[in-house]
This record gives C-alpha cells, structure tokens and sequence, in this order.
C-alpha cells in the first residue's frame, strides 16, 4: 500500500510517499481500503514531532478516513460488515494510507448520498464537536452555542449540530465570505472577529445573557474573552490553544458566573470510550446525515502524494472546512 | 428583635447589636425565631464592604439560621409547618438577628436527635458542599475526593458526604490534631499541608491515580497543585478565594488530562434554583443526617453580641467546623 511518512520532525517537506504492505486486521478489526483521509491539525503537530501516535497506532499521520471494507480479522461477524461496506473510521494514527485497518467499534457506515471521499472529512469533526459540544458542554435546546472558527474542520460541523440541536449559534468567522458560508451552515450570528468587538457582538445578539456553551480553538489568547462573553452557568470547553497554552484564569469571575473551563483531546482517550463515543454518534448525530442537517464541509482535495501541500493550505489559515487527500 | 448590623465598611468593631421590629412574614414565607446564626466567610467579606447582600435581603449578616417557626404569611400551608417546628434554612442574608423570615421552599426541617443549635451549622455547608461535590463534581461512588480543607465549615461537610457516597475521600490539613479529626469524619487519607507535598501524597495514597473531585476554597494559589493532582477526566470546583483570585491556567494540561475547572457561589443565585437545590438535598443528603453519616460540625458558639469576637476567631483561621452566634 502507498502511505505518507513523516523522515523527521520538521516542515512539510518531511512528508514522502513510501509503499508497505498492506496491514493484516487484528482480532475484531476489518480491513479497509482508503478512499480519502482527513488532514487535521493534529498530523501538522504529530509532523513537527510535537504530538506522537499513541502506542501501537502505525506512526505516519492520519486521525480519520473513508473508504470500502476489504477484509476481516479473527471475530469479526463479516455479515454485519460486508466486503464492499462504505465506512468512515477515526483511527489512532496512519490514516495517509491507501489502506487501514480499523475495529470495528469504531466503524461509522456512510449512508448512500454522501459522497465517500466527503465521508473522510466527518469523523474526527464530528466525534470531536459532539463530544465536547453536548456530552461536555451539555447543550441543550434553546441556549446560545459560540463556535470559535466557524470556518474550521471542527466549527464547521459544530455549527450544524448547534442549529439541529435548536440552539442559536454564533459563529466567528474573518470576512463576509465566511460569514455567509457560516449562516447557511446554519449560525443565527455571525461575528467577524477581525472588525468586530466579540464580547460586544455576542451580548448584543443574545440580548445580553452571553453564550451558554462556548467551543473555542484559541486557547490561552481566547480565555479572558470567552470568560466574559460567557452567560451564567456558561461552559467554556477548550479543544485547541491555536493561541498559547497558559493564560489567566479569573477565578473571581468564574465563580460570579456559576461558569467552567473544560478541555478536553479525542486522540488520547482509551479505545473503549472511543467506542461508546462512537455508539452516542451513531445513535443521536448520524441521523442528522440522512435530511442535510449534517453535511461535510469540504475546502479541497489533494492527492495523496501532495500531501506537503495539504499541510501548507491548512498552515495558512485560508480553507473552510476540511482538507482531504487521496490516496 | 436583636440584630448585629455593620456600621461601616471595616474590622470586625464595625459590628453593633441593634433593636428592630420583628421582620413580617410575606407570602409563601414563614416567621423563624432564631436558636442560632452560622458565621461564613462570607460574612467577613460583606462586613468589610467587598460582598454586598442581594437585592431585598436584610442589609444585615448572617446566611443561615436554625429556628422553630413562629408565625406564617399569606399562602402558606401551617398545617405543614405548625408554629413550635424546629427548622434550619440559608437566608439571603440578615441570619444575625433573633428573628428572620424564610420562604418555605427554602426551610430544612431539623430531625430530632440533632440539636437546634447546632442544627445552624449546616445548611451552608450541606448545601455547599452538596452542590458542588454532587451537582457541579459529580461525585461517583468508588471515586477520589479530595477536599483542599478538610477543617472548613464546608469541608468538614464535604468529607461526610464523600465518605456517604462511597467515595475515597482525601483531605488536607493542618497538623495532626485537625489530620485526626478529618480521619474520624471520614477521611481515608488525610494530607498535612504543612508538612507534605500534596500532589505527590495524593498520587501516593491513589496509587497514582490522582483525584476526580477536587473541591477548592484556595482559589488561584491552589490552581496549579489541583490541576497537577487531578485524574484523567479530573473536576476542580472552585467555592473560595482565600489564596487569591487569578492565576495561571495551563489548558495544554487541561486538555490531556480532559479536565474542567468549575467555580460557583451559592448566595447569587435566583430563588427558584436555590429551592431546587434544598429539595434535592432533602431528598439525597438530609436523610444521611438519622444516622449520623452527617453531623453539624462545630467549632464554637458565642453569644450574637459577641459577633465581633466571633469573625475575629474565623479571620484567626484557627477552627474547625463552624462557629455559631446565639441571639
């Protein structure tokens, strides 16, 4: 199988084609053969040598996939998967494959009208904003959801599952273009954070009660403006520090606001709760696929062997939604 | 009736015994001649200027009372609360005084093996402590607590229920003294911050495992440490800011350890969330009370016109459990 490999830590130039033999699935795996695969920012990190595959995961990039079952391993029941099944899979590592095997807990079937390569493209966003957006955050009908990047893989989706799930979402974005592209996601608000003041903004499309649930990408640069934008009982849950790790927390605010800080990653967490992660989506998100409310949002593809490229569009800040290679 | 009020904003010689008209029981409220009023650090706070009561509360101190029910307003059921019923309740403020009054959604009837006095001493505390180790935390049974002063008038509390809830409970305190008296509460483990290092002894006594619950009255001096000491999927509630209220949160390590910080107050809250807060806790927590799992813990009880006296021995920080002021 083609693959993509990180020769050392460092730039996109590290990253070069090699060919392996195809993996053998494992007890309880299926083997599939790559349609497309998600980049995220997390393979700009593992690239950098910042963020290793966890033990056992292959050690070339790659958190998600979609493409066709190929195979089975040892207790797998074939007729529930069949050769030929269309699936999208989050996968601890090696997802810049032309083949991956996954188990099948981790298995999301993709429904007929959505195209597969697109499939790629959904499950680290949506296991992502679903598991910090409501099983974190508890969002609920009717409360106020400020996506931080309503642009980005993540926001994009987060978006979505916002307005489906009735809230009012606010979304930041930088331009009028994203702006529109957010709304017809579904964003009520859109907050163009490069004119805009975003506190200002938020308080006065809420009618001054703040957001409810804020999921931000910033990090350490977001967290005074998150903390004071937030409504009371507000939950702030922190998925990336695109702008530093370490800032000040107010605690005299935090508790005057009833409010949280959560943080959470998905890669790191213990196969079994990936796999009841897996179960809540399947059972409450997915079905969101089947009328349009869920769409993967998709800046470009690539093919797999530009996978340097990928990661300098991704660097640039300038793609809304995700970027897929193919293999 | 007798009250203390503040004279101004100051030390704890702003602090007068006055003479008032008994208060008038409004609708839905109930006249309480008080036995006793539980001092809080609140109080201190309020004395010196810095917490001001909440709209149409007594511009006097005092945030909880225990009682017998002297009298009753328009639409109340006195069938339900008969003149002579011993009760406790938190007040929005104006507890120093011999008489209060007090919307039945908010009254804690007091069982008959515990004494009324002493019966001041808990509403606070309980439902501090269960609101925040519960609600907030989510305390499981099976579970690590740690409760950063296990001495305090809430944490005194907190180690009961943990230890109620079947949960491992580990407190910190000052010498060997306070360490044996958090031990009889129902400590497991009990760290002396004087003299060991926290993070370390809390590892040590999980084996490794940290604590899930961290309930903090230590604020932005103990964010650090708690955060260190937390488990994978680790909660720190934030109810106090004896150490400070900013500090530096690192979100790279909230995020691996998929952590939160919380912080809450109990006073701001509106009416009607406060009395879903005293129905649950008499439904799950007061009943711990029959057979002593849950015990008024108290330190001292003095005179009410020694309530200068009595905020000096709080400031001293040299208690453990509660100190009572009797009108």
């Amino acid at each position: 199988m083609q693959v993509v490999q990180v020769k050392a830590a460092g730039g996109p130039d590290q990253l070069a084609t090699a060919f392996l033999p195809d993996p053998v699935p494992g007890a309880g795996e299926v083997l599939v053969r790559v349609a497309a695969a998600g980049v995220n920012r997390a393979d700009l990190l593992q690239r950098e040598g910042r963020y290793p595959p966890p033990p056992g995961a292959p050690d070339w990039p790659g958190l998600e996939i979609s493409g066709v079952v190929a195979g089975h391993g040892p207790d797998v029941d074939a007729s529930a998967w069949p050769v030929g099944t269309r699936v999208a899979a989050l996968v601890p590592g090696g997802g810049y494959a032309s083949a991956a095997t996954v188990p099948v807990g981790m298995l999301l079937p993709v429904p007929d009208h959505v195209d597969l390569v697109d499939a790629a493209g959904l499950p680290e966003a949506v296991l992502t904003a679903w598991s910090n957006v409501v099983q974190v955050g508890r969002l609920a009908a009717g409360e106020v959801l400020l996506v931080q990047g309503g642009s980005g893989g993540v926001g994009s989706v987060a978006v979505q599952l916002g307005a489906a799930l009735g809230a009012h979402v606010v979304a930041t974005a930088g331009g009028a273009e994203r702006a529109e592209r957010c709304r017809a996601l579904g964003a009520r608000t859109v907050v163009d954070h490069r004119t805009q003041d975003v506190v200002a903004a938020v308080r006065e499309a809420t009618d001054g009660h703040g957001a409810d649930v804020v999921l931000d990408v910033l990090g350490a640069g977001g967290l005074a403006t998150n903390l004071d934008l937030l409504a009371t009982g507000g939950r702030l849950v922190v998925i990336g520090t695109q702008r530093g790790t370490r800032g000040e927390l107010d605690l005299g605010l935090l508790m005057a606001r009833r409010a949280s800080v959560a943080g959470t990653t998905l890669r790191a967490r213990p196969p079994a709760e990936k796999e009841r992660l897996v179960a809540d989506v399947l059972d409450r998100a997915w079905p969101l696929l089947d009328d349009g409310r869920l769409r993967p949002v998709v800046h470009a593809r690539l093919p797999l062997d530009r996978a340097a490229d990928a990661h300098r569009l991704l660097e640039s800040g300038d793609v809304f939604g995700k970027v897929l290679l193919l293999p």
